[in-house]
């Protein structure tokens, strides 16, 4: 199994703020898929939609486990082939003016090119939860940064 | 061992400018460390110096295997405890008006935190690195994007 890493600090005291992004509807669209459907408690199942060049890509995340300002975890059941059935988890904290977020995608059969591609893919968005919290305003949507012809 | 991995497209028709970029002191100094020292053909040292808050950040990469617009191979020779021994790879490619970018940071002994700052630390530098060629001037240098309150 192969996992995709990250970590960034946001200039916030607000642990709390930045846990709303990662389980509402209104938090999510704002830096990840501006097109997100669903409720965010555990069980639920949230629905998030880009538009590519020619095409829709849906990514659906049910919600595994929850601790307010501290840990979301989700199962990836609808999405890339190569999403399905992988997890991924945030850990929040704080420290001093720094809300601290460690992301994981994990559980990849293969570290293939799209895994290359994802992993850039998701710096990206996590500089737009970055952005979000630190000016008010995130850059939602694969267009905002183009990766690769597809997009 | 755990790798770091990021692909991106570079919108540019000439793969030989992004070689460039890798092998050249001034080409590595646009994107990654303007402070960047030492020769750049196989076997030589290449010296990368960041400044952080309150101390200089020394990465010196030894050049282990080049194939002109194609591939790139560092070896960590000294820099942070966990990076002694880690290979940094390129690998390039040309698919229309793209440079691919095929990028892996491996071998680290464990996944640490610190392996998931550098993995974000990485995409903003490929981003730099993509900004240099479509715009003509990159961002490096951490202070460009701080990620935490040491930087």
């Amino acid at each position: 199994m192969f996992d995709i890493l990250h970590k960034l600090g946001i200039q916030s005291t607000s642990v709390d703020d930045v846990y709303q992004s990662l389980t509402t509807r209104e938090g999510l669209s704002g830096w990840w898929a501006n097109d997100t459907h669903g409720k965010c408690n555990v069980g639920d199942v949230i629905q998030f939609r880009f538009k590519l060049k020619d095409r829709t890509a849906n990514i659906d995340m049910k919600v595994l486990d929850l601790e307010p300002a501290k840990k979301v975890l989700w199962q990836v059941v609808d999405g890339p082939k190569e999403w399905i059935g992988t997890q991924v988890s945030w850990q929040l904290s704080q420290e001093d003016s720094w809300t601290i977020v460690l992301f994981k995608h994990q559980g990849w059969q293969e570290p293939v090119e799209f895994m290359h591609h994802c992993s850039t893919k998701w710096a990206i968005f996590l500089l737009s939860l970055k952005l979000l919290h630190e000016t008010g305003k995130g850059t939602p949507n694969p267009k905002d940064y183009k990766l690769e012809s597809w997009e």
